[in-house]
């Protein structure tokens, strides 16, 4: 695929590490959520295979936060999103699916319980921001909705627990999954959460104090380099191969929460008040017409920029490929696909056109195996 | 400025004319509304001659339509901006600010009225459409909300009038500016409306039928020749000289549209009802804080990727510049800031640092004399 520039500008925001990156060798963006976000540091399969083994530092300050707080902010929440929250513990991240009343779905963010009044929804690529705000006016709320100025940082890789035990001693490695606590960081407290968009493992820091925060970007480069600290980016194959689901290439608004497979964050039995619910259990009772299904096609390479075909022997449609990559671990092709009924049967044969010819492949679940 | 690349994906839409303008020579692309928008063919300089001198096709799918039908529609649309719309008529643009609670700015859409119950907005990149689908929702109006299938291609420069006669016959000659109507292409329909992000005259042809939008576009390249039509996209140079205002360049959700110089699109003394009314009136009780000038600089170069502080001559922070060129027309580089009370008299004089330099300038009105 030929390389296009990026026309930068006030409207795709800078983040406070991205002087940074530039000199750290960043080469590709990406812009999410109205702002930069690093997508490449040259050779994609090189920063896999170091991400898979070392730790790396990343600018995932596009994730942003949108902060609902007020009397109201519980019910706005959970009003938004398909999982109970009415369990839900201060100091632990919730993975929620948020739909509107279509059951369509418009983000798939990690929400964040400070306390019952306060909330962080960590964001995927949409607006969410509007669409709280236009469900808090019309209901009339008592609520207040901004955008906190929280710039993520990502320490992922499986050296991440040394090395960030190393800057704040052993209370972190106490930290369970998708927990979150504050960490002092010369005289500064951080919010750190035990998560982040790989499966290597690590952390994310949510800067709120930008100069400390830049002090700590440059602390963990100095005391990271034995543990052979890089800088990275979500990294396009291992989110593939770990199977990670990316709203907007993945699934968007024309997807439901099942079709995702997203049951387990679907609880329309509950007595909880939320968007899209009887839509839910329509869909339900009438079962769903297409799924996300893995592919593995006997091919080594392949550039994705948008939805491709996918047909089985006879030319029919059976759905579209929506990411995919050259995964090392499995010396293939792999992707991600919205699968027709009854074409979603593992092993159900594919093929599509890739570079000007017609490879093959075949369905297989998600995660892969 | 070092050039980085786009990484492109799924997410990042492509549009009906993408593989178009990659074989015609685009070189940069922004994104718009989660769609790649061309941002350069080769040397922006180049660009803005032409398209000052002839006619330019530009994709510009990114600026999407959010469809609002039904029978509240019209009460929707009009919640949402402080333009009076009571008076508008079937087939006109209106250009309306759209406004939070607190009056802050959220897009600066153009709104088509097809009929009285069924709006297409324009829109500027962030999505309206989940504002739109939160106040339906909360209020329970009954409308219907959509982004139906339409990509929008220019025809930009002051032979657009020749070449779209030469297609569609003395009719289009008739439409005023910022009117639409329907034209035929060849058994198919197109809407079209005298409007473009521009000052150099021309029109946006709103394509649902993306077959023949695609034969209409190939056409246009072909009678084009006579009036030298080039691919082209909205010229950095151009807009800015012609102070065509750019939301997320320009102003945000934190900047109101007193600040902007929208006066006379805000309707505070109407008895229509829409969001920001009484803060509204209070910011025009209280007057405005800062407020959007021109600058031009004693320099010929610029390359702004955000926000760049002005300083007077005893280094207080006086504003912010938020886009700027180097303008052939003026022979200096030009900008568009947001200047504090009481820096924003013309003739103010400013100072910035401009790649390492300390350059000089003086604030001046809005447009550009």
């Amino acid at each position: 695929m030929k390389n296009y520039s990026i026309a930068k500008s006030r409207r795709l925001r800078s983040t406070p590490y991205t002087s940074r990156i530039e000199k750290q060798g960043v080469t590709a963006y990406t812009v999410y959520n109205h702002m930069l976000l690093p997508a490449a540091f040259g050779s994609l399969e090189d920063s896999y295979h170091h991400l898979k083994e070392h730790v790396q530092i990343w600018d995932v300050a596009g994730e942003r936060q949108v902060e609902i707080s007020g009397k109201d902010s519980a019910k706005l929440v959970q009003l938004m999103t398909c999982r109970d929250l009415s369990k839900s513990k201060d100091g632990r991240c919730y993975y929620c699916p948020i739909l509107d009343d279509e059951a369509g779905i418009i983000n798939d963010p990690v929400v964040l319980r400070l306390n019952e009044n306060r909330w962080w929804i960590s964001i995927a690529d949409s607006d969410v921001i509007l669409f709280a705000k236009g469900l808090a006016i019309g209901n009339k709320f008592d609520v207040k909705i901004t955008e906190p100025n929280v710039d993520i940082m990502a320490i992922q890789g499986p050296k991440s627990f040394k090395l960030m035990e190393k800057v704040f001693g052993d209370k972190i490695t106490k930290l369970k999954f998708f927990g979150f606590d504050y960490f002092d960081f010369q005289g500064t407290k951080h919010l750190i959460a035990q998560s982040g968009w790989s499966k290597q493992g690590g952390y994310e820091i949510y800067v709120e104090n930008t100069k400390s925060g830049l002090d700590l970007y440059d602390h963990l480069f100095d005391v990271g380099k034995e543990f052979n600290v890089k800088p990275g980016c979500p990294n396009l194959i291992e989110r593939i191969e770990s199977a990670l689901l990316s709203f907007g290439n993945d699934m968007d608004n024309e997807d439901n929460p099942y079709e995702c497979g997203f049951d387990k964050f679907i609880n329309i039995d509950s007595d909880i008040n939320f968007l899209g619910k009887e839509k839910l259990k329509n869909i339900k009772a009438e079962g769903i017409k297409k799924k996300l299904m893995g592919i593995k096609f006997d091919t080594k390479e392949i550039s994705l920029s948008g939805s491709l075909d996918l047909k089985d022997e006879n030319n029919n449609i059976i759905g579209e490929l929506r990411s995919a990559c050259y995964s090392p671990h499995f010396g293939k092709v792999i992707g991600i696909a919205m699968i027709k009924k009854p074409y979603w049967e593992v092993s159900q044969s594919v093929k599509a056109e890739i570079n000007g010819n017609i490879c093959t492949g075949n369905v297989c679940d998600l995660p892969f195996i």
